[in-house]
């Protein structure tokens, strides 16, 4: 390979991509919870260029808004006259010395080890192309080599004989250009065809009138290099993506009971031994410990979980930080800012939001724990509530270690539940709870004799 | 294509389906929520015919009782002695001077666009058949064609040489026959086979006697004309019926997160730019709206969504109008008669049934809201319940603008909270409340100093 | 087939897998539930042989741990010297009489049906090799047929020639031998190769020395000898065995709409006419009757249901007898000790434990029931509670036929609610209530005039 810092990247996003039937521009639909040009720019990057020069043209503020970056330079293409013209756009400010690798902005799946084997193999001041051998190449340009496995040409579908329609090896687009030849051959290119466009394909014939080599390089995966031009494509590359990532899992050593059904959005790093059952979605940046279980159907973003952590089926889990050993779930929803310590029990139909609660606390039935601060061997009963919220502020709720609240209690914050205390069922505490102590709100059992049911009105 | 009132339909739909293992006759079996026999009828009556002849048998009544229409004419058929038998039942019903189209109960697939190409490829006068060509053939009648591409004759793998058995297009049964051949036709079929049974098939052979091309027409998704004989054709059906709805949906600018994980049972109307995440499944007429997300596992039964709606992960509503911005979810349960004004939050562990709430309104936390009408602005807090139900009637709850429900209040149906009132948390609220004030039923806390808590007993 | 007691089954378990990248022994890994290693002893049982003896290494005491059971003879193996050292350790306790079927802890989808008819197909006195054709047979030992039809010799892929490198016929390492001539063979196996191993391989060889003829026997489908290797094959043979479960369900008549989002682990009774919606996940022993709807993305262990019962969607089933008519969900949670009688009905955010509810009752909505008697035609109002805890010993509720149990009510245990009982909205329930009667706590409604809202601080 080359030295870094002798490599450009130019990235092409200025399509339209009308088939997309979308306001949004077709690059920043997402793959994997990222943009499509997010995916090119992270491959791009990991070559360690010396500038990545971007393209773009409809939807541009939108663009550039959603992929903010100092190590981007944007290039605007007020025209859309082609992907030779677009590279025109970029030409100028490259430098003369080293090499040009034009990449796609609709393509997400090229791995950067891909492109440093292609950038491998193509000769010192020489021209690479990129293809791909296809089991149904219809459509595509067919690439058609020499006896030496040079590429001669590039044919059209359109313009193609019989004999070089049977050739499954196809033209990506994707190629390094020798930067000093380049100004030259985007000046010779015509646009005398059907739309009226400048096509960057015509630069292989271009290099070999000025006697460059042109080494194609096949890549082995047809995903890495397919572009998306609808939804369909988006969710075909999402699938492959996704599978992508669930086998990397795998043979690190996590469990996965279905890949099919698995969906990842984000940074995730997960120890060996922890399963992930069907339908788990990790979003954002999660973090796994050893033999954990991620239960079927849970939504985790942003969350870091230690080892042992059983999550039970349908959990929602949001920005939180779970110690080892926490048992959460069926049902439960952990909201940003919660912390739960080693051994803390969180069941179902519960809601933590914003709330510490200490080491093998239990909150296993109906509750709405919000702005508290929870100490440890608390057990909260079935219904529980944290009156957090007063219509304007919101206020704290404190119950220190080895509290009892008692079922369908309200505590309306600010209030504190004092060490040892005990809440009785049904209560509403709204002043402080004395420590150690029995506390209730409770008016007397009454039995109303000769009171009788309603009865069913008719109609 | 002939004149709409020359064609008359004849769909067979007597087969016993002893393979499904099933109380229910094989056609009433749902695919996409609908009949097999129902997506029949459907791509029947797109054609325009003068009738639609059904030709049943096995579990007669409870078929026509499913599929009540008007249009559908009815012919028992109480021996099952083969396809030419049913025929025969339904064609002295048939005009003459038309042409009948013969179609399957159980072949769910076949498109009305097809039909249409197959009637159009059929020569005046002539007959048509519609063949398939299967990379493993085994087991199915062969089409042989003279020199000419017409159907010579149709050879059963018994019968077949192994020149014939290299075949690959195959008989599927579906056929356009001449109504003033027709009658003829079927009164020469015998039954001297090892069923004793009268096989339609055996027209082709006929035509050719009597000087009648057979036109051949091969259908290009094999899907279209695939039976359904047990559960497991039924299921891989499904996902071919539900692939194809995935795909139109996509194509139409909706985005699917996994169309292998979408299930849709009716009518669906979906704007461009609306993200479909897995496992949602849609029933009955659901429309929904542009730039909405439905969450994970979300389950729709005829729902209209305005723009912008966020459902959030395993939600179920059925029978609601949810205006624009509204966000439901996680864990939301809607049920019938239910209307969402413009922003309203329904939050998790939330039913609410046969209610009305109003703009920018929130019921956020384990409540259920039931016969109420909630106005504008309202806050209801968390385990809030409408006591709509006495045991014997229902009652309705009305919350007028600007509410403020504390958590876990009951609202003791019928009873109206005043515009502006606040009601303090834990209150059972029997009577009205009025406007501006707080209303509450609260006993004071108290204390019991040196209460013990209870000890585990052993055993 | 031979005498059942003439076969002796050997199972090679002592396998590292250092690829799983695992804690636990590879052969200890489960698929649908159960131990792979389980799976092949499950097999070789239904072959009634006269001893199934198990060669294990890595992790030894606990793969015995795991799978305790009378009929299985362990025999360790120290050293990893490769599979024919395994067995030379269990062939000195197989009789000579009879014949060593060889199989291995990490092949778990093969059937004992396949099994039968492979030593079915071997001739007295001589040896069988079970053999696959694979489309890539790339890195496995070709097998090398004479021109009768028997294995002349398997050659490994770095000895192959070109010729036989076409040859797609492969050894699965499963074989039966002959018992009076393993002994023999096993001695003469050497270990002169790169890895210095034994391998078992090498007795095919040592067999034709012999002038024992070695019988082929190809497997029809691949999965059946699939070994597992990495957590990646591990998870698609969990597919296949998941599809092949799915797949005879639908054969007996049940509904099942999505194959591939089926989940089975245990084993599992299901009547004709009952239909599972996508993402369910059967484990442990379950029984479901005919004509149930088992909802989207259930999860049912260890339960029992009657005929026609109704489980909506996301609700979570442990330890529960079921009887017909019930109605369940969504979004309810059944815990162990749970039955529930004729017609009841458990609703959205219900949680039941360790209760029994009589015919026809109904807990509709956000309740807790725990270690309940509920009588019949009794209603449970929405937010209603049994306090079963009182934070050492758990209490008993009970509420006899045609109580009425108001919302949000607490049932502080050990009480009882007479029969045709009415308690009243929001009450702590903490002595017995009569029957007949309304009973309630209930503090007097009022409203403080001139009370402010507080009002948003800033900050």
């Amino acid at each position: 390979m080359k030295e870094a810092n002798s490599l450009e990247v130019v990235i092409l996003a200025a399509g339209q991509g009308t088939r997309m039937r979308s306001q949004l521009p077709k690059v920043l639909h997402r793959l994997g919870g990222k943009p499509l040009l997010g995916h090119v720019i992270d491959a791009a990057r990991a070559l360690g260029p010396a500038a990545i020069r971007i393209v773009f043209g409809h939807g541009g503020e939108q663009v550039c808004a959603a992929l903010p970056s100092a190590d981007l330079h944007w290039v605007r293409q007020e025209a859309q006259l082609g992907t030779g013209h677009a590279v025109q756009m970029a030409q100028p400010h490259c430098a003369d010395a080293g090499q040009v690798l034009v990449l796609y902005g609709d393509v997400p799946l090229l791995q950067a080890d891909t492109l440093r084997a292609f950038m491998q193999s193509v000769p010192e001041h020489g021209m690479g192309l990129m293809t791909v051998r296809l089991a149904d190449p219809t459509g595509y340009g067919r690439v058609i080599r020499d006896a030496a496995g040079a590429v001669m040409r590039i044919v059209e579908e359109k313009d193609a004989s019989p004999e070089e329609k049977s050739v499954g090896e196809v033209n990506t687009g994707i190629m390094l250009l020798p930067g000093k030849r380049l100004g030259s051959w985007l000046e010779r290119l015509g646009n005398d065809n059907a739309q009226g466009e400048y096509y960057l394909t015509d630069v292989v014939s271009l290099a070999r009138e000025d006697g460059v080599e042109v080494q194609a390089f096949a890549v082995a995966d047809p995903a890495e290099v397919a572009g998306v031009n609808n939804k369909v494509q988006l969710a075909e590359l999402e699938r492959a993506f996704q599978a992508r990532q669930a086998r990397a899992l795998m043979l690190a050593g996590v469990l996965v009971t279905d890949p099919a059904r698995l969906d990842i959005r984000g940074e995730i790093e997960i120890a060996p031994d922890t399963l992930l059952e069907p339908n788990v979605m990790l979003e954002g940046r999660v973090r796994i410990g050893a033999n954990c279980v991620i239960g079927m159907g849970c939504v985790l973003r942003d969350v870091e979980l230690g080892d042992g952590v059983e999550v039970l089926p349908y959990s929602v889990m949001e920005g939180a930080r779970i110690a080892d050993r926490v048992r959460i779930g069926p049902f439960a929803r952990i909201r940003p800012g919660t912390t739960l310590a080693e051994g803390v029990h969180i069941g179902n139909y519960v809601e933590v939001k914003a709330s510490a609660i200490g080491r093998g606390s239990k909150v296993n039935h109906l509750s709405y724990i919000g702005d508290a601060e929870i100490g440890n061997g608390v057990n909260v009963g079935a219904g529980a509530i944290t009156c957090n919220y007063d219509g304007a502020n919101k206020h704290k709720t404190i119950i220190e270690d080895d509290v009892f609240i008692g079922s369908d209690t309200q505590l309306v914050a600010p209030v504190r539940v004092a060490q040892g205390a005990t809440i009785g069922a049904g209560s509403t505490i709204t002043h402080d709870a004395p420590a150690g102590e029995l506390t209730l709100s409770r008016p007397p059992q009454r039995t109303r004799t000769g009171w009788k049911r309603p009865t069913k009105k008719s109609g």
